[in-house]
């Protein structure tokens, strides 16, 4: 098949395909469309707007650092060297002409049909770069060259870039052993509060991982707290939220595999801290150690106002083999189910009531939104429902999110999207893509006579723009 | 926004959208729109019908004692005594002024945008009491006095809207303790068999329950069985039993955290009893003698005729604060996963292929339907599939119900709508919804030619009107 | 009510009620209706086109062998025995004229409204029979006269069906203890390659069944290979898998209860091996030595290019008084939730990044889909994912399979439609109804502009014919 050269992107993209719902649709979509980006979690790198330097060419900027993308092409038998992955240990694995390995995407964009990556790329090669044709080998070289010469205009410099988009706010997600130096620029460069910093702790959390004891002596050193035990550890923790509320934090983000938020006695917490210290801890004890840790993470967030953020339910590097050759964040982390209702209790049970505590909970396991997130937040004060996230948000996903949450939960126990990206140029795309989903299921409800036009409208303003600025609002 | 004055409410409400759809849904449910309301599980007390006294004000019948409406409102910020609840401990907790209540529903009326709980209230508010505005702000007080003025006429008593609502027949669900005396008077008011006890016997089968032992002496004054060990337990609860069905009832009603049917040999169970009365029993041994008491319940309901329900999997008073301050039955019960596929067997096993066991399954965990609940229904005789049931009754869950049971269970598998409401005002309302979610996913099957739209039509008269009086039918 | 005797069945049946969707779902449809069927998984047996006798009636045709519709008719009160199925112990039990066991299936026609089995049925009926009514009481004995002649023709002997059905190839499942027989008759007969057998050793590999130590000992005598020990065990399985291949055999088929793969040490599956042959095995080890042997069929598949295809999660016999009266697979087979994230990984782990492996997942737990199927089959190139199967073949279910997996695994990391089934009639209703569902998913992406129409076209006739070839491929 031979893919007409001519890219029309269709205006009603993503909206439902009735013709009554559509019209709805698109008089919600009209109201959403043109807002600011509110991205109150992401994975750009605060440096890189420091840096303001031009992407080098499209492969560096769209191919080889988006895990989506790599996987699939992976999962049809490309390594990841030959996607210019970087290998650890063989540098002959990695596939250095960029040129190459744009043609083997543009070769291979039928696999993406039928995939949120497919979409996203369209909105950036056709609507962010203007390409007028679809991938494909005839047209590989043509694409790779007009997007080159893009990226080498004032336009695409990244902060440029942020203005382009018109991003009003943007949180990064940092290390808790950050030095805040690229925050403190921006605040300069940029004012404050357009780019703040996420306070993510993990590494510091689980004290089984390999590289602990030289985490918590680089936190002494950040900190200039001397972390010597279970005490001062956690003084050095509050030194850093501190430190990066003064950067501008709204937030913390939590990864863990297990939901569990049982606190230990604190003689337990300290004898497990010093058995760590000396690296004789077991997984178990690890794992109530990161248990405790989350609930100690919620009650230092009802003293200083930090929202915390949790995901947990993800399974770290499923391949040995991958992630020996080419480490983490390359597909290869898998979703485990995991259980929240009873995990969560305590933490709740203890904060979930408190004015002054903020929590949101995201998921990669879709069946837990029915049966336990939306009960939860659909009665705790404290706690707020996530955006599908990760493999969730994309067209089916965020649309069954919304089929199942909102009627027990309701639209203003949810948090508002959140991008989770570190694909600069997918951020329009992504956001665009919420706001039409969101207003197709709305448009259904007022099709199906469950809601009004003005009330439809006014709570996609809400979704999109107020229920994100304010779940994630900095404590006065 | 402010809304319009004019409050009409959709005639087609909750029909698809799509037009062809659309009418096809239009003709089912003008087949069961007018048909009598059979209300086989549901909550309302039977001496409110005894009393027939006026109900007091709009927020006494609509507000306070609704908890899906209370949780909503909390999990925004109020307490549950701001809304009219009443503290255990502090009577200065509890708001006393109704009207103040009242406006704070109606000021935050939004929040409800998308649930079945705003479904059901425009309805109740619209269709029952004739309100010509929406809540909000500015309407809460005219709609509270023409509501409470309603309120006040003889139409609006509690036996008169039994009839304006043409209930055929109503169960209500009654402690094993009751004396059943207010059934007595109904049936002298009422005629046999319109308003039905339901056995629940539920605080008698957890042995570790905190009045235990205070319930098992009552037990045998209600009974005039001596209970003094398990046999004598056994015997006063087939006693029970037995009253019920004298009084009416067609059914007993079990709520368990988990799904487990085993068992015990006689000889355990009877240790564990005597155990039990002296205090002296664990966790580990009141979960089995619970899952054995459910073995005993359908070994009884093949004696005597009682249709079982039985309903797992909700983790009641998640927040021991709100437990402590407000009492059980707030809206902090949250679903866990539930196993049935292994848990049901023993007793499937032993009775699910006799004629004489009647057994009707409900969940709170919708991933279940497919994967165990259809299949199982699909091939054992006695067993029939509830209804979605309580954060399952709402326009998505039970239209997702029917697409994920049917397949495998078939229609005549299922046992009809049950509404399980405490909320006498909004069974109309949620009988209703039913219909029309039935009518739609119907018509879908019409439109897509996988139904005849006559065969639709009989199925929905079936759905709606003879599947649940012939799955609760008295034994003859 | 009575059916109109005029039985038309509806051209656009199965895809999606929109007209505009329903008009591209047609163009689609259009390009796959006649293509070829591909049937790579089934259960009819090789013997049936060696002998190519005529089929008896009706019944036997299609009442007694189909467990989904006996379960049904047995779910409402009918005995198996009623239908036919053969009594283990009781001739009696069992009803001998078909005609008698036709009208209860016609009778009860209703039963079947919303279910595959319906849809199943109506389109071989009306299209493979060319019966003019639907069955009922008053149609049943016309039918079965007109179904009983139709089978006494040479158009319906079973080699004439599968030209009639246009089936390129027909892949059978074969106990790892065939002698290939009749495979090797129907080579002579038919070519080689249209009908070829499956490798399904699962009686073999579950050490703790009743007849395991008669199984081993027909191994050893139909591989010419003395089974003493595990290795020989192995060289024996080694034997058997070349002879299918020898046959024609494309995979391997594996049912388990769990999903384990965890390999052992060589020394403990020889111990528990040794064990088992004394008949002292647990029912620990038997399913720690069931996952080893998943581990080594698939480095045997490493070796030898057989496709490894999976499906845990069914607990077998759910009732022993069926199974004891009836035997197996009589609809008492009921899914339970499994785990594949975790279990799978050491599988995935050794073999998913090796270009000789090949790996198709099955489930009847529709919830892994999106959470742990589709990225695993995202990322693993030895993986694709099988279609929906058993209990998940159905519209709304492949509707769903779709709509959660094609997200995150894309459409081209799936395996295409197999039909596993013993109902030789129903091969062609299922393939069609596949084709169905797949038209109507993707007219829905191109409807919502995500996707291009000629691309949909193109994916449809892949997903139809040439990924189920391509998936099942002889290794050159």
């Amino acid at each position: 098949m031979t893919e007409s050269p001519q890219w029309t992107i269709d205006p009603d993209r993503a909206l439902p395909a009735e013709s009554g719902t559509r019209g709805v649709a698109r008089e919600i979509y009209a109201a959403v469309e043109a807002l600011p980006i509110v991205s109150m979690h992401g994975h750009v790198e605060a440096q890189v707007f420091v840096d303001n330097e031009f992407f080098g060419n499209p492969t560096e900027l769209l191919i080889t650092p988006d895990h989506y993308l790599v996987r699939m092409l992976v999962s049809q038998g490309f390594s990841p060297g030959e996607l210019g992955v970087a290998s650890r240990h063989d540098p002959a694995l990695t596939e250095q002409d960029p040129r190459l390995i744009w043609r083997r995407f543009c070769e291979n964009w039928k696999l993406f049909r039928g995939t949120p990556t497919r979409y996203w790329l369209e909105h950036e090669l056709a609507v962010v770069f203007g390409a007028e044709m679809q991938p494909s080998a005839a047209s590989a070289d043509a694409l790779y060259d007009s997007i080159a010469a893009a990226l080498q205009t004032e336009a695409f410099r990244p902060r440029a870039i942020l203005d382009r988009f018109n991003v009003e706010i943007l949180a990064t997600t940092d290390s808790a052993l950050s030095d805040l130096s690229a925050h403190d620029k921006l605040g300069d460069l940029l004012g404050p509060g357009r780019i703040v910093p996420t306070f993510r702790p993990d590494s510091l959390l689980h004290v089984d991982h390999d590289r602990w004891t030289d985490e918590v002596r680089m936190l002494s050193d950040v900190s200039g707290v001397e972390v010597a035990n279970y005490e001062s550890f956690l003084s050095a923790l509050r030194q850093r939220r501190g430190a990066f509320i003064a950067a501008g934090a709204r937030a913390t983000d939590h990864g863990h595999l297990l939901a569990d938020t049982t606190p230990l006695p604190a003689s337990e917490a300290r004898r497990i801290f010093a058995a760590a210290l000396r690296g004789e801890v077991t997984a178990e004890e690890a794992q109530a150690f990161s248990a405790n840790m989350l609930y100690e993470m919620a009650r230092m967030s009802v003293e200083d106002g930090l929202v915390m953020q949790f995901h947990p339910g993800v399974l770290r590097n499923h391949s040995h083999g991958v992630y020996g050759s080419y480490g983490p964040d390359k597909g290869f982390d898998i979703p485990v189910r995991v259980e929240f209702t009873r995990s969560l209790r305590p933490l709740l049970d203890s904060f979930g009531m408190n004015k002054d505590f903020r929590f949101i909970a995201f998921t990669t396991d879709e069946t837990v939104y029915s049966r336990e997130l939306a009960p939860l937040a659909g009665c705790y004060p404290a706690m707020k429902l996530g955006a599908p996230w990760w493999f969730l948000d994309s067209p089916e996903q965020m649309r069954r999110f919304r089929e199942s949450a909102v009627e027990t939960a309701g639209f203003y126990n949810t948090s508002g999207f959140v991008d989770d990206t570190r694909a600069l140029a997918s951020i329009p795309a992504r956001h665009d893509l919420s706001r039409r989903i969101d207003a197709g299921f709305l448009a259904r409800l007022v099709a199906e006579g469950r809601l009004g036009l003005a009330e439809a409208v006014e709570t996609a303003v809400d979704l999109t723009y107020n229920l994100p600025l304010q779940s994630y609002a900095a404590r006065n």
